[in-house]
């Protein structure tokens, strides 16, 4: 059983990018379940050299979540199973008062290209991590920017 | 990449429980995508004391099928992530002229107790093992028959 415990924030400008670690992560993954909001989701994901098989529960700050190491074949083989194209973005890392922070920049399918986001990861609901000034407006419990609703519904207003 | 290629057919009288190997295995399952004929199928299980993910893809004779084996208290919780409650059958085995047939006796929802299919696993699309006299009428392309769609639509006719 594991828990996911998320915050996730538009992004304002480019401060961000002085600050970053490494060379970016290329991900694409697609979704054999997608319900939004409600329901389970059923993601594929291809991150640099390593695939994995998630379930997560139901969206928001707390989340189950089951992630399986799975072969790079096998997650090719059902990205092709999906119902639609993998969505593909560059994630990036940064560290921010000792918090590490996620920035997605997403490449396609082209109605997201630009979008970017960041994530923060939490031991507990109540954490509080101090916010970098790059961040824009939060939108953790705003279900049309969970990914698996990017992918089909494109990006929100 | 897997293949699972396997016929399935309903079962006529109790001839086979005379030939069945060992107790049965107790099996619940649950699906967190369950599309029926076309796209792919999600399916969280318990078999004895295993628990399996696996991805199916859509229906028929030849389908592709990635299975993992998962920790059984990830296998309970992602059962509560399903959106109807979980199928309960007991799968016998019976070896007939060399080949292993599994024997499933659907337990519940109470709209299935009763039902009886037979499987078969197969090599080769064209394998053509002998059928046991006890098979009724074969329902391997019949989508009706598939676990994912009884347990969201009850016994067929």
């Amino acid at each position: 059983m594991g828990i996911e415990i998320e915050r996730k924030f538009l992004v304002a400008g480019d401060g961000w990018r002085g600050a970053t670690e490494g060379p970016p992560v290329p991900i694409r993954q697609g979704y054999l379940a997608a319900p939004g909001a409600a329901g389970a989701t059923v993601r594929i994901r291809r991150a640099g050299a390593e695939a994995f098989l998630t379930v997560k529960g139901p969206g928001g700050l707390v989340r189950a979540e089951f992630e399986y190491p799975i072969p790079p074949q096998d997650a090719e083989a059902m990205l092709a199973l999906c119902t639609t194209p993998p969505l593909a973005k560059a994630r990036w890392s940064v560290t921010h008062q000792g918090h590490l922070w996620t920035i997605d920049v997403f490449e396609s399918p082209t109605s997201l290209a630009g979008l970017v986001l960041a994530e923060v990861e939490m031991e507990a609901a109540d954490a509080d991590p101090p916010l970098p000034p790059w961040l824009g407006r939060e939108v953790t419990d705003d279900p049309a920017y969970a990914n698996a609703r990017l992918i089909s519904h494109g990006r929100p207003g």
